[in-house]
């Protein structure tokens, strides 16, 4: 289920944008940065509250290997507020983050997030305070949400499973989640940014929840409408989307805050809107503390902040596609499907036309 | 324990501002706004983390009577986002609240937002999402915080009992509460605001949690440097705020908004200085749902608001005083105490100095 | 110069989006609304400053007839706060506008901020104070923007001849602007919205001044790698966008600001990407003031929010490329040279690629 | 009329706040930090727009001394956006000042921002762009402000005129000011900071033109009822103040800004209220550039920033005090009269009560 047998963008010659990518055209391909999944996917037929089916999960961002307390600046782009995310606030008026960055459902923010800090204080007792921050999507479609089946060991599991490899589609937090009337989920991506002598690394990775049917677009060709046959469900599209942009350049919050305005461009792209209903939100951080940072090449940065400007929206946007290309068909509670975008079909447009460009 | 017994400001010839106070002196003046209080005092000792000693609570503020799931226009101000409030976000977002607002302590934010959402489906089943506003001051130094007693009987009390009744000082959310060196916890204030034709009424209720010992000012008069003798630990005032203004007066969110930030003011006039690790919020409330208000009344509110502005600063300014005058002295966790402002010393200050003007 | 000539992104089948279009498809669709042009063209050869060559001009958007100084409720989007232009602070503090929106060139803002206070004073002698509201892009590429040549015969003669008819590309402001390495200007493109029984039209209009060579999308089809030979430019594209934004729906300025928003959506769709350098703004008004709307439409209204945000989207990204279509050759300063984009090319782009979708 | 003759707060023994001040208890305390006043100050009787009598002037704040253009981390507060001031927009985006910082009458930002950019360009001929930052307070009361009478020449003079003497009241844009139904202008106060081994300084400057008869508050004691007979004018007291503030502590631009928001606390506790018709905004840099920065420094800094925040408020409210103690009685355009606040009503009330504290 984690996207095995189900290619990425660049498996079938979609290639986002100008920049190179990073090594494995992921977030992990910054140093030091894991991600976990935890998965539920249990029980079938109708809902029943607390028992399922259940379709959801868990999704753990550490931003740095050896010190996961480590505060690291980091900013918030709230695209579209309707949502409820915790920890955004200390981020804005801070400008750092001190946790790992979880992923899971709309009502299991406030049980994951008290995980998180009992998880916390196991590696660092002596922590008086700590803000955690949990993003989410609403996954009720296909998932028992009012279950709230995500709990302490998963949260644990997700946190000291985490690792380099990437997995995208129905993994983890993605577990229930739909895109433009497909099935959807976790997806990633990166790009590299040479900036003086120096080569820096820029990730994101989206929990992909939005986008009405017949709106999608794949390097900004509106497939979307030749693989849906009615147009007239996409008057109010639901969902939203977690975008969380990471780099090893070094930056100052201000930095980071105009970086994750650039996500939405990212998304924009691809056929998204920031419907009314949406909980819509960019983080942006570096693996960089500010007290370790070479001030001249925090500088250097900020003035070519433009090729990181275009590194996010690059891996944004890929990042949304791989989440769409990777996801398997997912049949959810009371028989609610989500059926994966046809691979063949898009092959086949892309090859017709596409390819032409 | 809950004010009985001890003064509020207005009893020992402290007038803040110049403006009428609506008739109780409270929030609770506006009508159909309710407030209620659960308390949690047990056990005493060295602290066991789960058991207690506990000196928390919870404080519920219903905005309207009869609709409690009414949506409302609202507006938020964060002066320092040091803090775990939760809901905020989606109240910028789309100015409106619709749902009670509750205060406790900081580790309890997750557990009682939960708990108001069930309170919520269990009025209104049909309900898919609800947006819970939970704020938050840190009440550890007298409280098993860890043990996060504050659970769904108390949420639902809360609620339950709510009335138009003024409580002060340690009641509710403010059991475990202290400011510029004395026990304090919830207090309120309003005031009377002539508008054309009409009068309407603004009042506030906060959960006063802030404020360096020595920093104190009633009225102005710099009293806290007279009842302190050891200004040094004034260095770094620990604590937050939060300041909740509500008004019968018609508004939309961007009034209210600039109402909200004026909620400052008055924390500043009291000597509060939102320090570093400090979460202070204003949130404020019209309880006239826009679709309700009539537009003439809504455009010259706004065109005289800088009288609202002055109500704003004053029921602030005073029901910050409120809530320390009113607060009775606290033994809690480990022994630790927190003593009440002497009234008489106030009171034989202001008789030889405060009078005088 | 007045695109006369040059057809618009329908007349070639580019058709963007999914909703109907205004009668004219122009931001002139809302009732009362007028538009105004002087465009400054004279001299050539080599730059002299405070002579010339002049290709500048000023654009003057009047969003209600008969009551230029009527208070409007407005919001504005800040993308890239990288420019000078004047007015923003107070409407976003007072969600309203209280003049015609002027644009400019960057350095003639100041001077062209006080003959449009002139201009107010004039028609209003007892006004006492009043918010000028200029925007700006740089056309020093083309420009003698150091001249500052537009003054208060241009100022008053925009206002004074704006009519309802549309005039894109070198015209008003847009004279020496340029985009994705071609001559731009002003586009304007509109959509209905149906809302219950009501149809509402929501505009827009662009002066464009962005974007980098090769970076350019038709509908998404990234058709700009294919005009362009040297992409290696690409990697700061300098430039800046003016994006306003007018409904004849009823809305609160909070629900302005949430469209405002949608603006960069559009604007992302055409392979903007708001670069460091670059003054990228919206400002979306609503010709209802707020004391005339109806309170059940405009909640109405806010709760189908997400159609203006999708006509928002579509008439910017059309606007974005009218401006671009609609734009003849300019020799400029120094023999400064901004090409047309290729009408033929484009079509036969699109009749061998795009019509198959 | 440059306050000599009139005592400073603490000449008169008013000791705001308890931190030590700086050397000279100015802003100038910073090493290269420079002020420069012109006033003009000519004709009698009534207003003759264009002529006079001319009331106002220009107070440049030049941050560092050797690089006027040498971009300086900086952040704005705006407390109440209904004003003119220009720049801020590019200061809140990129975090940084590359100008002087100018002070004049509201009519009169577009000439100064002019004359500021020509005075740039002079000393910098190869800069293509600048963002001037032009602050204003409206002195129309006293001044014939439609006249715009700062014109280059004073502001080129105010600029190379600077030094680190300190004038105070009725010197340069202070000239015309009014606050809290006296004649006031500019002030300044200092503060230093002891963070580790180093001690900084942080200083204020005000133009400070708000605030109603009677709510003058002196420490706190409200001394303004007791010097104002008629209370029944300060429903709406008009005006509006500037407030900047400036620190030698290295601090990265969202540090910056948590400091300006403290400005308005200092504001809050002289009386001000930021009224409804206020343009009321702060503007905090640091000297240091962040290249320059030693990030352990930075780190500290912003660790121990309460003390900072103590430092700006003090600074403030002290700042604010001198601005009216200096002032000189002013006879304006229509014989529209300011008069001085009497410093031996004050003294007086300070003997009597306040000492007693």
């Amino acid at each position: 289920m984690d996207g095995s047998g189900r290619p990425r963008a660049r498996d079938i010659g979609i290639e986002i944008g100008i920049m190179p990518t990073g090594e494995s055209n992921s977030i992990c391909d910054m140093p030091g940065l894991k991600v976990g999944h935890v998965m539920l996917m249990k029980g079938d037929g109708p809902l029943i509250r607390g028992q399922g089916p259940v379709r959801t999960g868990i999704t753990a961002v550490i931003p740095t290997d050896d010190a996961p307390h480590e505060k690291l600046p980091a900013a918030v782009d709230v695209i579209n507020g309707f949502g409820k995310s915790v920890g955004l606030m200390q981020i804005t008026e801070l400008g750092e983050i001190e946790t790992p960055i979880l992923l899971t459902n709309t009502l299991n923010v406030g049980k994951v997030s008290q995980h998180l800090v009992e998880w916390i204080i196991e590696q660092h007792p002596h922590i008086a305070s700590v803000n955690p921050v949990v993003m989410e999507c609403n996954d009720s479609n296909l998932n028992d949400i009012w279950g709230m089946h995500v709990g302490r060991e998963q949260v644990f599991q997700a946190l000291e499973t985490a690792g380099n490899s990437i997995s995208e589609g129905c993994v983890g937090a993605g577990a229930g989640m739909r895109s433009f009337g497909f099935k959807s989920g976790i997806g990633t991506a990166s790009r590299q940014v040479k900036c003086g002598e120096k080569t820096y690394t820029l990730g994101a990775i989206v929990l992909n929840n939005m986008g009405g049917a017949g709106d999608l677009r794949i390097d900004g060709v509106p497939i979307g409408r030749m693989l849906v046959e009615d147009r007239s469900k996409t008057d109010d599209p639901p969902g939203s989307i977690i975008m969380i942009v990471g780099t090893d350049a070094p930056m100052i919050p201000l930095s980071l805050r105009r970086i994750a305005r650039r996500a939405s461009f990212g998304l924009a792209r691809t056929g998204g809107m920031a419907s009314h209903g949406s909980g819509d939100i960019a983080l942006a951080f570096s693996t960089v503390p500010l007290v370790e940072a070479r001030t001249e090449d925090t500088a250097m940065v900020a003035g070519q902040i433009t090729q990181f400007f275009r590194a996010c929206i690059e891996s944004v946007e890929e990042a949304i596609i791989n989440s769409l290309l990777r996801a398997h068909r997912v049949v959810g509670r009371d028989g609610n499907t989500a059926n994966a975008i046809s691979i063949d079909k898009v092959v086949k447009i892309l090859q017709e036309k596409y390819r032409a460009f």
